[in-house]
């Protein structure tokens, strides 16, 4: 079953304490297209400009990826760039050049129009509900966003939430998005405000998963070294869309979703380990399945003595 | 089988963003104590002044804790005040008075020589490893640490640590103690201190357990309410002792490590719900066995498709 998923294409330059690389393929859906595509078919909307190199398109191609979808318009490629602090877990944005992206008007190719299951990733939300009006009867829709539009766009935002099954943020922009300091409240006021199911990602600590009167606690993939954070949130979102279409199933249930986010975050612990979207080059399906059965040792307990 | 605890005994000052109480019963003691108690039968090693109410001593003893290990030596009893930042994530501790735990000098009753589990709660590693050198032969040491001792005592807890089972602390502890900005790397590195185990405790994120070869990942209870933090630390340790001695065992292995941080966990998570230990005088063995069901189905998610 496959999946759409609209978002960024970019070119990125990424400056940690240890290293620094540019012009890095990079943005929200190629991540998410790509952590998607170890599990379902996966049709890419996007735009990137005549710079962008051959190289990435091939890549993209590659994994299976639709790209009918994808503008290559005249002009530049949006790029950003941003430098990690020491402990790796905030980041400073050095720069950025929206560029082709400035004017992206997404346009679903009639190819496109029926996909059951609809990834928004994080892209401002105006755009995500123009691509989410295009599709036929989508039988499940999953938006990701940030504090950018938390703050610039929230009356979009809340528009766009109600249209969705499974709305993912981290945690400090749940709080932001509800005023609430507890993650647990900020989890079920999210599911007030019209989602049906809630993942709230915090990072080294895993994430969190509302449902109606369901939570689930994920703990994160334990790593000694991060080499990257760039795209974690992306590819796990896209794991968790791409997972979901791969059951092929006419609707979801919060089973269903619990091992969703196991899977998007076991993708998103593996390309935290290289540069870019490097370690998804190499990866398999089983080495995914391999951690995700260590992660499953890693996180039981047994019952009662 | 029985546990002996050492800490802390003190009147504690508490103001949160809501409320303040002056003069409750705390210390790392206490809290330690009345959580063990649920699990285990309590030898308590302590000091208080000839101010410290009846009724706390009652209580106690209610819980059945056995306080021939109790000073009651001529003076007052420590008093420590803190305050609660917004979140209830951080505070400030307003003022600090030891009175006559500044001469505590730890004595053990005959009685109390030949316990098998020992939990040295939140002192000075000095005086824990004073009780420590009085037990013959424990079967299993668990010390819990704060970043005061690993400023201001770091060869004393160094030295403490390698006749350690289990050495807790929390995340900025584990960091500060290894310089490791990884939990991961972190755990790791304490354990090559020489602890068999660690458990590095993450507040509202849960704890991390290490053992050799191995890693266990817990998620904390989801409350929307939070009333008083204080003793939430002391509560779990409490509870991962008293569970432990509970099993009467004459080994313990990781799979028994990994069920009572889970247990310390539950009790702790109790234990916020009120100020000072007032959420620990009405609980039952059922609601922590309820809790802990409930734990467990929302830490759980099935094996591959």
């Amino acid at each position: 079953m496959p999946v759409l998923i609209v978002g960024s294409i970019a070119l990125d330059t990424v400056k940690t304490p240890v290293e620094e690389h540019a012009d890095l393929l990079g943005g929200s859906a190629s991540y998410a297209a790509v952590s998607a595509s170890f599990f379902s078919p996966v049709r890419l909307v996007g735009v990137v400009g005549t710079d962008f190199p051959q190289e990435h398109i091939e890549f993209l191609r590659s994994r299976g990826v639709d790209l009918d979808g994808l503008q290559v318009v005249d002009g530049r490629t949006f790029r950003w760039s941003g430098e990690y602090h020491w402990d790796l877990n905030t980041r400073t944005t050095r720069s950025v050049a929206l560029n082709v992206f400035e004017h992206f008007n997404p346009v679903l190719p009639t190819s496109y129009v029926q996909t059951p299951v609809v990834l928004l990733a994080n892209i401002a939300p105006a755009l995500q509900m123009r691509v989410l009006d295009q599709v036929e009867a989508p039988r499940f829709v999953i938006a990701d966003t940030m504090d950018l539009w938390i703050e610039t766009t929230n009356a979009d935002l809340r528009r766009l939430i109600p249209r969705t099954d499974l709305l993912i943020c981290n945690d400090g922009e749940a709080r932001q998005l509800t005023g609430e300091t507890s993650l647990i409240r900020a989890g079920h006021r999210i599911r007030e405000m019209g989602a049906k199911f809630v993942a709230v990602k915090k990072g080294e600590h895993g994430c969190l998963l509302f449902g109606e009167g369901q939570f689930f606690s994920c703990g994160a993939y334990p790593l000694e070294d991060i080499h990257d954070p760039t795209g974690a949130g992306d590819t796990f979102a896209g794991g968790v869309a791409g997972w979901l279409a791969g059951l092929g199933k006419e609707t979801f249930h919060f089973q269903d979703l619990r091992r969703a986010v196991v899977y998007g975050s076991v993708a998103a612990s593996f390309n935290v380990e290289a540069f870019s979207l490097d370690r998804l080059r190499s990866l398999t399906r089983e080495e995914i399945e391999e951690r995700y059965r260590t992660f499953r040792l890693m996180s039981q307990f047994e019952a009662m003595a």
